[in-house]
C-alpha cells in the first residue's frame, strides 16, 4: 500500500501546475468506466458535468476526477482531460463516437499571489486550465506527489499552506478505499496555532508527523479564524473518495455524503458560505459487493477517515508558495 | 415588442456557429448580474457552474447563460464567455479580480452530420466550443435571428430540423416574460407528421404558421416515435426563461420549474433518460416584485407558454442541414 487513492484497483492520478500563475490541475482517471456520485456542502461551489451524477440521471459511469485551481476559469481543465479520453477512446460510445464524461469542480486560488496572466487579457490569454487539465491526464501513474502540486499547488488555509493530500486503507471486510484532496480550506486542518492537527485521531503511523492531540483543547484555539478579511474570499476543499467495491449511483451518493463528513472532522471551520466543498465518490467495482447498509457504512466510515487524513497530509506535505506575503508551510512551522 | 426574449429589459442574445461542424452556440448576457436558477428535468444533463444555482448555495446573480452543441465537449463555450466578460469588467468582484458567472447547458448534436474534427484529433484540433463561446458573447444584441442558428444549429427532433427558438409575452400584471430554447428534442414538436405544433393552443399571431390544431388528434399521430434507433442517441432541448419581475433566488427556481412544463406542453416525449433538458430562469429585476404566489403563478404559466411557443417557432424557422441524410424542415414540407 502507497498510502495513496491509487492503492484503490484501477485509480491513476496525475498533477500539472503553472508556478508562475501559482495554480494548478490533479486528475483521477479510471481503467474503465466508473459509477460515481457527488456530495456538494459548500456554499460556492463551481462544478462542470456533475448533474449527470446524481441517481435519477441516466448516465451511469464516468471516465475522470478533475480538481482544478482558478476558480470558475478552472472550469476549461475538463475539456483537455476530455480531449486525452477521446484520442485514447475512452468514454461511452454513440455509434463511433467516444464521448467521455471528466467531471470536475474548482478550488478559488486567485489570491494567492501568482501572476494570473489572463485576468488583464482574458481573450488573447487564455487561462491556462485546458491545457493543464490535458497535462495532468497524461501524467497519470500510480505514484504522484502530494502538498504544492496539482490542483493544491495554489491552495491554502487560514493559517497555513494547504496542498494535495491522499490516503487509503483496508476496511474490515477486506475492501480498499481511498481519498484524494485539493485543500484550500477557508477554515483551518490544526488545532488553533499549534501542531496538531484536528485530523489527530484518525492518523496512522506518522502520515502527518504522529504529534497525537493535546489532552485538553485551550479555549484560545477555538477562536474561529478563517479566510475573508478584508475582501470576501471564496475557498473552497474539493476531493474524491474511491473504493474497489460494488456500488450503485444511489450507494456511491450515500458514500460521498458520508465522506464529506472526514472534512468536517478535519477542517474548521468548513462547508462555509464561501466554501465550494465538493465531494465526488467512485466505484470501480473491481471487488464484491457494498451496497448493503452494514457494508456500505463500513465504507463509508473508511472514506470519511481516509479524507480527514488526506486533509491532513496536504497540508502536512505542503510547501510555501515563494511569495513575501505568502502562508508559512507546517513543515517549517513545526518541522516534518 | 419583437417577440424575443430580448424585450425583457437588460438581457442580449448572440449566436456563432461553425457551419462545417453543424454546430454553435448560443449566449445570453445581462446589462448587470442577474438572480437565477435551474431545472432539470432530462435523464442526460451536462452543464457548468450550475451547482451555484440552488437556492442554498451563496452566489447571488449570474452574468450570462450558454446554451451550446457539442455535447459534454461543448462545455468548453463558458469559457469563452467568461473571457468576454472578464475583458469587460463585468462579474463579481473580489478585491480586483473579476469573476464572472457563465452557467452553461449543452445538448448532443455530434451525428447530425457535420465534420467534428476534433473527435479524430481532439489534442491537435481542440473542440471549436471556447471560440464559439467568445465569438456569441461579443455578437450579443436585441435583434438576433432564430432557426439554423447558435445553440440550435445542428439541432434536429425526431421527424424535422430543430433550431433556435424565442418568445414573449406581458403579463396580465405587466410584467415582460420572454423564452428562449435551443430544440434538439428526442421527441416531435408536431403532432405526427402533421403541420400542426404541439404548442398550437399557445401560438401568439402567425408566430409559427397559424394553422390552429386538428379537430381531433388521430390515433397514428399519437405512435411514439423517437431518436435512439439504431444507436442509443442522446438529444436535448436546453432553455433560459427571463422576466424583469424582482425574484429571489427560490422564486427563480419555482418559475424555471413553471416553465419546464412549457417544454411538456410543446414536445413528445420529452424529459426521456437520454434528453439533458434543462431550463435556466433569469429575473433582470427591473420592475416589481414577482414573489408572492399568485403573481408568481402567472409568471410561471407566463414562461412556459413562451417557452412552449418559443420550442415552436425554434423548429418553424429552422431551415434543414445540407446533407443527403439530414432531416428535412418544416417549412420545405409545410410552407412558411
Amino acid at each position: 500500500m502507497r498510502n495513496l487513492i491509487t492503492d484503490v484497483p484501477g485509480v491513476l492520478v496525475g498533477n500539472a501546475h503553472d508556478a508562475r500563475a501559482a495554480t494548478g490541475v490533479t486528475v483521477a482517471l479510471f481503467d474503465r468506466s466508473c459509477v460515481a456520485s457527488v456530495s456538494r456542502l459548500g456554499g460556492a461551489p463551481g462544478d462542470r458535468a456533475t448533474a449527470l451524477l446524481e441517481p435519477e440521471m441516466t448516465r451511469g459511469a464516468i471516465d475522470a476526477v478533475v480538481l482544478s485551481g482558478g476558480s470558475l476559469y478552472g472550469l476549461d481543465a475538463a475539456g483537455g482531460v476530455s480531449a486525452v479520453l477521446c484520442k485514447q477512446g475512452r468514454g461511452a460510445l454513440f455509434g463511433n463516437i467516444v464521448l467521455p464524461a471528466a467531471v470536475q469542480a474548482i478550488l478559488f486560488d486567485l489570491m494567492n499571489g501568482g501572476e494570473k496572466d489572463w485576468l488583464r487579457a482574458p481573450i488573447e490569454h487564455r487561462p491556462p486550465y485546458w491545457d493543464l487539465g490535458r497535462d495532468a491526464a497524461l501524467a497519470v501513474a500510480e505514484d504522484f506527489a502530494l502538498g504544492t502540486v496539482g490542483a493544491g499547488y495554489g491552495g491554502t488555509t487560514a493559517n497555513l499552506k494547504g496542498g494535495l493530500g491522499s490516503a487509503s486503507q483496508r476496511t474490515a471486510g477486506g475492501f480498499i478505499v481511498g481519498a484524494l484532496a485539493a485543500v484550500n480550506a477557508v477554515g483551518m486542518a490544526t488545532i488553533g496555532d499549534s501542531k496538531y492537527f484536528w485530523a489527530a485521531p484518525y492518523e496512522q503511523g506518522c502520515e502527518f508527523g504522529g504529534h497525537g492531540q493535546p489532552e485538553r483543547v485551550p479555549p484560545k484555539a477555538l477562536t474561529l479564524r478563517f479566510k475573508g478579511q478584508p475582501v470576501q474570499a471564496t475557498a473552497t476543499t474539493i476531493a474524491l473518495v474511491a473504493t474497489d467495491a460494488v456500488l450503485t449511483k444511489a450507494e456511491c451518493k450515500r458514500l460521498a455524503i458520508m465522506a464529506n463528513d472526514g472534512l468536517a472532522r478535519a477542517l474548521r471551520p468548513v462547508h462555509a458560505p464561501n466554501d465550494g466543498d465538493t465531494v465526488f465518490a467512485v466505484s470501480t467495482g473491481r471487488a464484491g459487493p457494498g451496497g448493503e447498509p452494514p457494508v456500505l457504512t463500513e465504507l463509508g466510515a473508511a472514506a470519511a477517515d481516509c479524507l480527514a487524513r488526506a486533509v491532513a497530509r496536504g497540508v502536512y506535505e505542503a510547501v510555501a508558495l515563494p511569495y513575501a506575503n505568502a502562508l508559512p508551510d507546517y513543515g517549517r512551522r513545526f518541522g516534518r
